[in-house]
């Protein structure tokens, strides 16, 4: 079995690499706060007795040989960067556990058929450069590798640069190399588990998505001297797409997803009426035909309510996720790992993005989600119990092995 | 008469200060390119032998002697900071067309009964510390120096650091001294002049204001994973007030002004629901008694928003100006002289916030507008005409020679 405060204390310690005083984490990807926390995990590879490459996203992967050198490995893993003000369990807990596994494999002198690698995806988060999945995204041939290189963050610092900037620019090409599975554990950050008394998700799928970047543009102009008549304020725009976000959501009943969560202001001065504004759009549904029904209403809405105003309306899709399933017979060996050390577990879907939806789309995968207190991620009071923790790393654990010696 | 070719081209040496790509000034208040702007400016009054005091707010008074040196002195300028993307005229012109009414005069050798003093206030306009009018307004009394000095701006400065960090923390008092009169001249900012093909505007008075920082507080939480019912959304909280100071502001038809210019949101991450947004809004109209109304209304109909909602709104009331009348007599001094000159001049009432507003509180003061392009201010596009210009300074130039020498 796993050690729990072990993999309990590890969590704690990658914790401190951008800790932030509300106790969460700011641990942005390819900052230097991401460097630091890479490090610390790379050293903890190399102690655990595991060879590491990086690839030209900057993932990193971490093998352990298995006695069959010509099998595919078993892969598994989350990411380490976090929200601007984050918790210290998204995304760490996967990869932490993941180490957990290959600790307790060590210590056990267990040998696996298959080679297993332990994976850490570069920017899951997206809070950055305005993509989720990125890593992962490339990885999978989602993504276009030189167009994601291209993409900048708010200070116009590009993805390549940063990556670079801090040395992790790899050698190996980010690509889909022969795998046998990939397994994620991740905390629930939604409030089902918890609600239902459940130790344990057995994750089916993650649910469709369609994210777009907006600019409504008006015309700057005095506070005080323009009338009514002749303004035209693209906040007021933003402010209504704002509303139509919600209302479309709120149509769709309680498994309707719809959030502005990034909004910038120009030139955002007291006594200036807004000449521009820049904001994310994004819908989600567990179902497909939802998210395509969204897709087509929500641009149609909003740009009546930029005619409205007389305002330009600039919207650019930024990508569109289909519900993607998860592969049966790994999220088998999760509900039966599950079943075996008797924890309370049910199916659930995934509401977040997370790397294993696209790394699905290349490789059998499956996911195993735990509670979270109230629910409450992308915040810094994000909080989970030790034996959660342990429970689903134990979990990991048998699938992992389950699945490296079939 | 003053030289129109010499008042232009100053005018542009001073847009040079801060000079933005799109043809406009960001000379924001208490910067380098502030600090830049003042030296230029103190450079030209030496030369044209005036006597340079600088007070504790930074406010500058270029002296020239009058004959009768117990007279208190005839006062007059405006302001050199810009908004962020702010034009070249929009303070300048009042500063240097009073610059070219000193120059004048001493070209022509002409010495004054009583003195002059040519003033460039601080921080007029507001956008950086969130006080318009900081410099006039701790001269007249109207805010106290130790609560603007502790003012912070968005990276955290605050006044005091900022007047200490360009060197213009002076040694006299900012406080009202004895004068006679001030005369301020400024474009419109507003269309009233340019359509009714008017080229001065006499100005009457400046409409009542009341202004508020905003704060709306719910909770950061995951995008994909936070069900409707249980979001507190503090950005459309936020869109909601915004539409409601709209309507406010068109209830009350042409004469109405209502805005949210800046607006912040946090985290401000894509895929987080906004935690807390943080916002200032504005209202003004010619007349008092609305923004009673408006400031008993706003607020009661603003929490109703907030508490439907489940967030918390924190308001805070920064400052509340009543419609401010001119004075009779130097109001008539500018009538005369644009009768005298044959100008086409009409009676306004100032939509923008003017030093001259606060200054009125404590010496007969009167302002001069010309008109601009479009109506158009707080934009880089801002554009005059030079005969605009000149026609302002000259009835600048008659109006202080008919005060100064009564
Ligand atoms: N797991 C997680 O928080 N992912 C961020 C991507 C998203 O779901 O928006
Ligand atoms: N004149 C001018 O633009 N003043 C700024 C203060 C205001 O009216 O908001």
């Amino acid at each position: 079995r796993i050690d729990p405060a072990r993999l309990w204390s590890s969590l704690m310690a990658m914790a401190e690499v951008g800790a932030t005083p509300k106790g969460g984490v700011k641990r942005l990807t390819l900052t230097e706060v991401d460097r630091e926390g890479r490090q610390r995990f790379a050293g903890w590879c190399e102690a655990a007795g595991l060879t590491l490459r990086v690839d030209s996203m900057g993932n990193m992967f971490a093998r352990r040989p298995g006695r069959d050198p010509s099998r595919p490995p078993v892969l598994f893993g989350s990411h380490l960067d976090s929200q601007p003000t984050g918790g210290k369990f998204d995304g760490a807990l996967g990869v932490i556990a993941g180490l957990e596994v290959m600790r307790t494999l060590q210590d056990l002198n267990i040998e696996t058929e298959a080679p297993l690698e332990l994976v850490n995806w570069t920017d899951e988060e997206g809070s950055r450069f305005g993509h989720s999945l990125m890593g992962s995204g490339v990885w999978a041939g989602v993504y276009g590798q030189d167009a994601t290189y291209a993409l900048r963050d708010g200070e116009g610092v590009s993805v390549i640069e940063a990556l670079e900037g801090i040395g992790y620019r790899g050698e190996e090409p980010a690509a889909p190399f022969p795998a046998d599975s990939y397994f994620e554990l991740h905390i629930e950050q939604g409030p089902i588990l918890e609600r239902e008394g459940m130790r344990i998700g057995i994750v089916t799928g993650g649910q469709a998505q369609v994210w777009y970047d907006a600019v409504v543009t008006g015309q700057d102009s005095h506070a005080g001297t323009t009338p009514p008549s002749t303004r035209r304020d693209a906040l007021l725009g933003a402010a209504r797409v704002v509303s139509l976000v919600d209302r479309l959501m709120r149509a769709r009943g309680e498994d309707g997803r719809g959030t502005v969560g990034r909004l910038q202001v120009l030139p955002n001065s007291c006594n200036v009426i807004p000449g521009e504004v820049r904001f994310s759009v994004e819908f989600r549904h567990p179902s497909g035909e939802e998210i395509e029904a969204l897709a087509a209403e929500f641009p149609r809405e909003a740009r009546t309510i930029a005619d409205e105003l007389g305002l330009r309306l600039e919207l650019r899709e930024l990508f569109r996720i289909p519900a993607q399933p998860f592969d049966p017979a790994c999220v088998a060996l999760v509900r039966d790992a599950a079943a075996r050390l008797g924890l309370p577990a049910r199916e659930i879907i995934s509401g977040a993005g997370h790397d294993a939806i696209y790394v699905a789309r290349r490789v059998p995968a499956a996911m195993i989600f735990t509670p979270c207190k109230d629910g409450l991620s992308h915040n810094e009071a994000e909080s989970i119990l030790p034996e959660e923790a342990a429970d689903g790393c134990q979990v990991l654990f048998e699938a992992v092995l389950a699945r490296a010696n079939r």
